[in-house]
């Protein structure tokens, strides 16, 4: 595996990841109404330290693999929609935005599981833990949306 | 070109993208101190539009090639860096930190343009503006921090 690729990826992942630093779960998410299966709060910082590891590592073995085009286009479409996903929803409380975001994560992280797993298994088992986290991630944000259906989106042009 | 590669990567962008219009310059923005060279307020939206078209064909160009590591590692990268780049700077107001992530961006940018041009004289050539524009916004975000040292970060733990 060429390191200095495995580094690229990871600092792509490091750009989406500082989101969750940025716009951290505060009192606003304690007081939420949870379903009880929501993963504890120290479950988040190493699922996804894990993840973007794995996945940069996944990454990292296909970019130097001829006809790796669609494998590419789909990790840029998931680190892009990571990204975006915590501003919405810790950042301006978007709930519902937040699942629209997180549908088409889903829908490129498996794009990512397919194009990976053609090009070489390795990079495919590690694109696994992605698609099963975001599956988790994606029902507890419907859960939550759900359950608090009176949020009120944050206005920021009013702060 | 492949249309379907053109459209992932221009996926990607949409969800970068859309931290603009999510977190989109308010009353805050328009009470800071800006140079005399501040870009009109329209010339956002019409630039990011045509550099997400610009390096999106760059980007399906450089995809279909042999040896495109390096090209695709870099377009992750600023994809990401991209996407938070808005998050921090409108959603946050942490000017400085927003240098950080600028400063990441530029040179993800950069990188970008070399590879996509060792690859690819068109797909260079389209990476051109957005390292231009990238520039410009870099210096203005620089000026913006330095004229206004005053801001306070927003804590959205107290919102």
């Amino acid at each position: 595996m060429d390191i200095i690729l495995f580094a690229l990826f990871l600092a792509a992942c490091f750009g989406a990841g500082a989101t969750g630093a940025i716009f951290s779960p505060g009192d606003w998410y304690k007081q939420l109404k949870k379903p009880s299966w929501t993963p504890p709060n120290w479950a988040f910082p190493v699922m996804w330290t894990t993840i973007y590891l794995l996945i940069s590592f996944a990454a990292a073995r296909v970019a130097v693999l001829p006809d790796n085009g669609y494998a590419m286009a789909f990790w840029a479409a998931q680190i892009a929609f990571n990204a975006l996903w915590t501003p919405v929803f810790f950042g301006v409380r978007r709930l519902k935005g937040a699942l629209i975001v997180m549908a088409c994560l889903w829908l490129s992280v498996l794009g990512c599981v397919i194009t990976h797993w053609q090009l070489d298994t390795w990079a495919g088992v590690a694109m696994l833990p992605y698609l099963a986290w975001v599956s988790v991630a994606g029902l507890l944000n419907l859960s939550v949306a759900r359950l608090n259906p009176d949020v009120q989106p944050l206005d920021l042009s009013k702060v």
